[in-house]
Formats: C-alpha cells, structure tokens, sequence
C-alpha cells in the first residue's frame, strides 16, 4: 500500500470513529431521525474534505485531536448535501455508494430531517470548545464553512445543476456549477485546516487556497471523465448517468482528450502552489496525483 | 396602540430589513434560489423569537447593533423550517400566512435549497464580526441555536410530530413534541439574548430559561386552542386543521377549558421567573399575556 493509501485509510477510520460518537444516539428524542443521520453520514465514501482536513492541518503541525471536529464538521455538510441531492424532488437517485438512498431506506420526510439535522449538527460540532483553538479562528472556520456550503457555495451549485439538466451549457458555466456546488466545499476544507494553525501566514493560506481551488476542479473534471470511461461497478453508480440526463460535461463540451488535458492542467496547477509552501507537501502532491488517476 | 403592540411592530420591521439586507442578492450564483429565500423569510409572521432577543437583550443593556445578526439568525432558522415542513413529504401545506407555500411559488427542489440556505445563513450570520461581542459568546450562542435546532430540538420535534399523525399520543409525548419543535427555538431566542450582556449571572440566565421555557410551551398551547376556538380568516391556516389530521392537541388531551387553564398557569411560571429578575421585565409581563390571549 502506498503512503497516500495508507494515509487515506488512516484518515478515513479516524473520521468514521469521530462521525459515530458525534452521532451516537443519547436519545431522548428521536431514534429514527438518528438512524437516519447515521445511515447518511456513514454510508461509507473517500471522505476527501476530512482527509483535505487532517492533511494539511498536520502538515502545519497541529494535532489530530484538534483536526477531528473540524474534519467531522465538514463531512457532515458533505453528508446532509448528498442525502437532499439524492432525493425524488431532486436527483432521484436510488443508489448511492452501492446502498439504498436515505429516502428509500427511510422516507422523504426522514431522509429530509436527516439532511437538515446533519447539516446543524455540523456547526454544532465546530461551536464547541475545541483543544488548542482559539476562539477566534473557530469563528473564522465556522465563516468558512457557512459561505461554502450556502447560497454562494454548494447549495447554488446543486440549484444550477438541477437547472442545467437537459441544457446546453458553457464551459464557463460548467466551471461555476463545480466551483460553487464541489469546489467550494473542497476550498474550504483545506482553508480549515489551515487556520488550524494559529496566525496562520497570509502568503501560505492564500497558496494553499489556491491549491484547493485546482484540485476541487480536477475532482469535478475527472469525476466526468469516469462518467464516460468507468464502469458501474467500480464507481457504485451508473456509469453514463450523466449522460443520460443530458448533463454537460467536461467530456461532453470538450471532448475526452482534451478533457484529461485539463484534468492534467489543474494537477500542475495544485503541484506548482504548494512547491512554493515551506512545508513537506508530499502526501498533498501524491493525493493531487490521486484525484486525476482514480477510477471511482 | 400597547406599548407591547408598538415595540413588537419596532421589532418586526427592524428584523425585516435587517433580512432583507443579509438575503439581498449579491450575484453572481443563483438568482432563483435567492428568491426562494427572500420569499420564505419576508413572507410576514410575528418574529416572535426575533422579539424575544431584542426585548431580553435590550432590557439588559445591550445595544440593537449587537443584537441585529443574532434576531435574524434565529428567525433564519425559524423560516427554513417552516419551508421545509410545508414540503408535500412534510406537512404538505399550499398556504402558510395566507400566501402560497415556497414550494407551491417555486418548486419541490427550490424549496429544499432554499431551506437548506437559509438554514447555513443563520450559522454564517452569527459567526461574522459582531459589534460589542465577544468571540467567546458567539461561540455560545451558535452552539445555542445548533443544538436548539438540531437532532435534539426542531428537526427531532417535527420528526415526532409527523409520526403522531392519526396516532393517539400522551400528554407528556405532546409536551416532548413540542418543547423540542417550537420550545427550544424560543428558549435559544431569549438564552442568546441573554449571553449579548458580557458575563450574564447564571442566576438570571437560568431565570430567562425557566420564563422561556414557560412562554414556549403557553405558546403551542395557545395554538392548539386557536385551532379550535380560532377562525380561518384571523389564523391565515385553515381553522381545524390539526383536528383534520387527527392531531393530538392540549383540546383533545385535557378538554378546551383545562387547556386555557394550563395556559394561564404556564403564563404564571413565566411571570414569577420575571419577577426574581433585577431588571425592567413590563414588556417580557405583557408579551407573556399577549402569548396567551392572541388570536392569531
């Protein structure tokens, strides 16, 4: 197994772990709706922002301890997005990761508390006292958070998407849909995780940022690309189903070539910002790598 | 007009402009969703819970700049749950205050995205700079206003209570209904006016919980009895429609007089909580009258 794979699962247990205490019902209330939450959020996945998260926050020196709210925070607004993506009014999707949608397994009404639950619960987690944070930068983090996965973030994306379905688009429209709807949330993970590190300089958050912006555009482009190349089984979901709703694509507005050329444009973007950071950026550079060259 | 009648009006229109400020569309994403946002805010309402975090924190010296972003967060919460629970998965209402419901003026999947933004509106609000507060209570009260609404407050609450649908329920399944999805919002209302005083007493804070917590509950059973005594016309909701879902209400539970009597011995808790409290509390008296004897 590589570093980067070693990492990834190392991260990815640790979230999970964190994910289950945060969620684990102390009832009163009500069960289902934490079932639900559960189901959501813990349905498996690459868990990419939390690793964005620990990544570049142990990359600065901060701890683990101090990362996992953070990393936890995000993942639950990833969480609650897919479960609302995915229901009838919305995507209609059935699957998701191979397993039934949270509407099916549950019912819409469920499937929507469960969403709008994790998504409080996720500034929920970032608002309590967290170990060698100050209470300013928490304040910054949860700004962060609110403006990616908001109006101007992911929920604008998700409504421009559903808006381009059976639409011929720009690429420059295209590129709006990811930044706000993918890209945003991927920013913001690793801006989180910078401001990690108390005063934080200026210069290196803003190449880092820059960094993020590369990468969750490649992330969106490749994700075309296995929309056209893919298989079904590797990916948990229908190869094609972009295609067959029409969607505009990389691919599609640019052709598959040209497409991976972008996809690899973006890559050199992401290696050349964190080639001036005063950092060990291996494991980012290798996971920059990761997110052209994966098949699912 | 009362003294209460003209400050709530105050109150009413200071919110609504401070909304219609932080929704006010600032480009370039979607436009749409923005609407759909505005009109599930501005769509009128009592702002109740705005009332209560101007009236707690200005009867404890705090200054209306302060306490702008924090009523607005909370009614931002307030809104997105009233357009969710409209959704025809939820409660499935066409009207809410006379008007068309978000979902019926726009459609299933705006209105989601609209609840689910304004919902990270409230969070971005209240983790911006905010004049005469401290970071430390910030962080206080968005952890307020996140475990209010969450899993264990409104999101529960409407989970519950959409289960109780045709259901014979207990009195005290009836008050764990309501005290997570009406009473926590309104006790996060007046405890986050409270932390807008800088080292508020325990003491007094947990004198405005116990008020709060009184009010809450006088208020769900005052709209239960409305429902019954209450006209179409006044309400701006169908009269009788919860006895239409064969819902379980305070009426239906303890008969309409004992039910007016719970009322008015709940008003008397929230009377004697004021009553301990070294402040001017006559507008928090005659909100806690108005509570009991509005009829809408």
């Amino acid at each position: 197994m590589t570093q980067l794979a070693s990492t990834m699962q190392q991260y990815q247990v640790r979230v999970n772990e964190q994910l289950e205490q945060y969620i684990s019902y102390q009832g009163p209330v009500s069960a289902t709706l934490n079932e639900a939450m559960a189901y959501g959020a813990l349905l498996g996945g690459k868990r990419i922002r939390p690793f964005l998260v620990y990544a570049v926050g142990e990359m600065l020196g901060s701890k683990l301890k101090t990362l996992d709210p953070i990393a936890s925070a995000i993942e639950c607004v990833h969480a609650y997005s897919l479960i609302h993506d995915d229901l009838p009014a919305m995507d209609d999707d059935a699957l998701r990761r191979g397993n039934a949608t949270c509407h099916i397994k549950y019912d819409d009404a469920t499937a929507i508390l469960a969403g709008d639950a994790l998504q409080t619960l996720a500034f929920d987690i970032l608002s309590r006292e967290i170990t060698d944070l100050t209470t300013s930068s928490q304040l910054k983090m949860l700004n962060i958070l609110a403006k990616a996965s908001g109006e101007k973030g992911m929920c604008a994306g998700q409504m421009l998407d559903l808006a381009a379905e059976n639409t011929a688009i720009s690429l420059v429209d295209l590129e709006t849909i990811h930044n706000s709807k993918t890209g945003a949330l991927i920013i913001a993970a690793v801006q989180m995780g910078a401001l990690s590190k108390t005063n934080i300089d200026p210069t290196e958050f803003s190449l880092l940022t820059k960094f993020a912006t590369a990468i969750g555009l490649a992330f969106q482009v490749q994700d075309d690309i296995l929309d056209v190349i893919g298989d079904t089984q590797t990916l948990g979901k229908p190869q094609g189903s972009d295609q067959c709703l029409q969607k505009s694509t990389y691919p599609a507005l640019l052709g598959l070539e040209q497409a991976q050329q972008k996809a690899q444009d973006l890559y050199q973007e992401a290696i050349n910002a964190l080639a001036q950071l005063p950092y060990e950026t291996q494991l980012l550079e290798s996971f920059s790598q990761y997110i052209i060259n994966r098949d699912k």
